[in-house]
């Protein structure tokens, strides 16, 4: 029975790997009628409910919708983003103005009246099971009142770390409670991994481009950021981190193999095995931010590049906060062969996580409602990303160019030269438009042309209108027309 | 009016000062009376409401007690401690094998088999308003919801930040709610400060003995310790300080000026204003940790040096754990000319607080029932303080020396020559008895026969019992009597 599901599973996920790469060959033409389900079973040998399911996992990730009475069409479509980087040599310590600009941008982040399309923080509570945890927190103070009393101390709640363990499986890592430290949220899972691993003058291997606030915490730290070229698509160079690695040039690599941000990509499979091989061969420490791994696209989640890690060299930080209870600020690492230190460190850096809210989280996960949440926010977040990527497509200039997130939130838009991101950003932000320029996300502020885009808003008009007023300023600045994907 | 309050507020802390004088010099022996409030106030030349006023405090202090149609009674003392550390001039690195005893200390901590008498962690509830917090909690998320739903950005809660900043008028500091970083408890801000003022390498004073968790988190940074001799009355040795100072030895020091841990004394104001010059004039940065600047069993708060820090040289630190809310683990701190930096390095180590637990701390700081409950601890810490310094002077070996500690939970004794710390520590963990040896405190390793006593425990027979067999296997391993008070 057992080996019969598994079978179909792997059928139906072949067929809709098939699909997706006819839609990104253009062979199937967004627009165009994908062929009905009994015609697909018959012209691929497989059963009615296989098709049902392939296409489902293709609705979920965007690239076909439902019409009524009349079937699934390919969506609209944009061009992919190539990457555009060279593999970079150059070693740069982050800038202090970028927190200037960060903090702009946060301080209109905070102001209602800004219109914010940028930053990965919802800040709507509909997109949270907030009403079931206000629950659960009640009757967790009801029955344990006491908690609020008493010190929490190092390592925190077994329940909640267990729960943790359990739920690493489904990313293909092999965790014991003892394993897991508790963490305020995925900031600080990052920022004791690099203490634990890096001493000051360290140079540090990062994706380009990456999670912003990673220069400031580098440069806090002491820490050098080196630039490795990234696959908008396929992710981390491993060519080119394997040179870095024979040279000895890095003394840890921060990246965030599944779900990335700000590109949205996941890297493939074969790619996450080599990493970890790589890593694990030059000794070298792997610090996988692992924040959006569990809001993945596809039907079954890829596992983490922690799922392969055989000595232990690879460091695995998560949080709740972008998934199910931002207030809560609980987050968790998996440090391998480094969890020794990293108990202690965060011992000495913040002590420990609230016991209650601890307890109220590994209450809810316990409950299996957790899955059943990841389920509609995976789907919400398709739709929006999707829908945002269809207003991008009318309203941006010609030859703007996009990623295809694998999940998450975010993606990815360069534009065609001539437009400056940061000129943007401050003329935007005239009409209460708030962007992050792409600058931010590289130590040395390339992508001037570059944005990341957030979806974790509620779609409304006035989500939308500011949208298409972003490309109209940037048509308005390149002097081309609108329109990318009849450029395509 | 108010002068006129202000100068019989006056009248009563002078008369309680001479009064405490005159037990300290055994000019009032312990067990006589004190004279009766009417002979006093005519002696003194006061009135009764000053006496009264002055009885009352002094009462609160744990040096006089009432006893019912009978009067005032000097209770027992214990000899004090001098200063024993000549002027050290060690640069030590703090070993990591003290880390394993914490651990050994920890484990056994939470362990609900073994009695404990050392942690300064209130594992009791009942020392703390859970159930109005509770409630307030549970308000809270009634009245906003969306609260868990939301990601908390940096600076949090303007509430919150408010009230601390009215609050630290009572320490002597004006604050405005823009100058309060709030952080994952004091730990957090005590590790921020270090990291915003101090590069790796560097050296750090502190006091001698000092809070024992400072050595790992100096260490984490790559920082060196330079013990600074504190005298267990009047703490930090000036003299020693401005040597160093003037040698530009020192990068920033680290200091406990109000209710210092382990010691449990408060610098008098003098030496405060001291320190407070002696940092600016040689512009190192001094971080104040104020955790128990608000459990002061005096009847006015003393004021934080923060208060006379004209130049912003001084980083004050605390928090609400040990006072308030242990398991909200919410702190903050002041930064002076460093804010800006603090800031910053908030957002990059770990984001921010959680705006549930801080709105519903900044509710119940200004319903203004925090007061009350702050009255209520220090009468409670006062009389427990009191209740094992007599307990020791009836068991513990002739020759100990203990701290009378000017607020808080914490005190310090020493055993004479003969008793080793770390041994009883291990010979009291077989009888399910938990201490904390006094090598802990120091970077050095010096104090091999001081021990840190906490009563933040209610105090049931189980807990008295176990400071008896203290003192039994103190008595046993170095062949002296029991009862030091006899032998002051």
């Amino acid at each position: 029975m057992f080996l019969d599901e598994s079978t179909a599973e792997t059928r139906y996920l072949q067929l809709a790997e098939t699909l997706a790469e006819a839609i990104r060959r253009g062979t199937l033409q967004p627009g165009s009628r994908v062929p009905s389900v009994r015609r697909c079973a018959q012209s691929h040998s497989v059963s009615i409910n296989t098709v049902v399911a392939a296409y489902r996992m293709l609705e979920d990730r965007g690239l076909i919708e439902a019409r009524p009475q009349s079937g699934f069409y390919v969506r609209s479509t944009l061009p992919a983003l190539k990457a555009a980087s060279p593999p970079s040599d150059r070693i740069e310590k982050p800038a202090d103005d970028v927190l200037a600009l960060i903090d702009t941008v946060f301080a209109a982040q905070q102001n209602p009246a800004f219109t914010n399309l940028s930053l990965a923080c919802p800040q709507t509570a509909d997109f949270y099971p907030g009403g079931k945890l206000g629950r659960m927190l009640a009757s967790q103070l009801r029955r344990q009142p006491d908690l609020i009393g008493q010190y929490a101390l190092p390592p925190g709640s077994l329940r909640l770390r267990q729960q943790i363990a359990r739920r690493g499986m489904a990313l293909g890592m092999l965790l014991e409670p003892g394993d897991v430290v508790l963490t305020h949220g995925c900031m600080e899972a990052l920022q004791l991994a690099l203490r634990a691993t890096t001493k000051p003058g360290d140079c540090v291997g990062l994706e380009s481009p990456t999670y912003f606030y990673l220069l400031p915490l580098l440069a806090s730290l002491g820490l050098k950021a080196l630039e490795i070229p990234t696959d908008p698509q396929h992710g981390l160079s491993l060519d080119a981190l394997e040179l870095l690695l024979d040279e000895k040039r890095l003394n840890a690599v921060i990246a965030m193999p599944t779900v990335q941000n700000p590109l949205g990509c996941t890297m493939p499979l074969a790619a996450k095995k080599r990493l970890a091989r790589l890593m694990n061969d030059h000794q070298v420490p792997l610090i996988e931010d692992g924040l959006y791994a569990e809001i993945q696209f596809g039907g079954v989640l890829e596992p983490a590049v922690k799922a392969f890690d055989h000595g232990g060299w690879v460091l695995f930080c998560s949080s709740f906060t972008k998934t199910l209870a931002p207030d809560f600020r609980i987050g968790w690492m998996a440090g391998g062969r480094f969890s020794d230190a990293l108990r202690k460190l965060k011992a000495v850096s913040s002590m420990a996580e609230s016991q209650l809210l601890s307890e109220t989280l590994a209450t809810f996960l316990a409950s299996g409602g957790y899955d059943h949440h990841l389920r509609n926010l995976r789907k919400r977040y398709a739709a929006q990303v999707d829908e945002a990527r269809a207003i991008i497509a009318r309203h941006f200039p010609r030859g703007t160019r996009a990623t295809q997130p694998a999940g998450g939130f975010v993606f990815w838009v360069e534009f065609p030269h001539g437009v400056d991101c940061v000129q943007l950003f401050h003329q935007l932000l005239d009409e209460h438009i708030c962007l992050t320029p792409g600058m931010l996300y590289s130590p040395s502020g390339r992508y001037r042309n570059g944005l990341r885009l957030s979806c974790c808003y509620p779609f409304n008009e006035r989500y939308r209108q500011a949208l298409a007023r972003v490309g109209a300023r940037a048509c308005a600045m390149s002097g081309l027309p609108a329109g990318i994907a009849s450029g395509g």
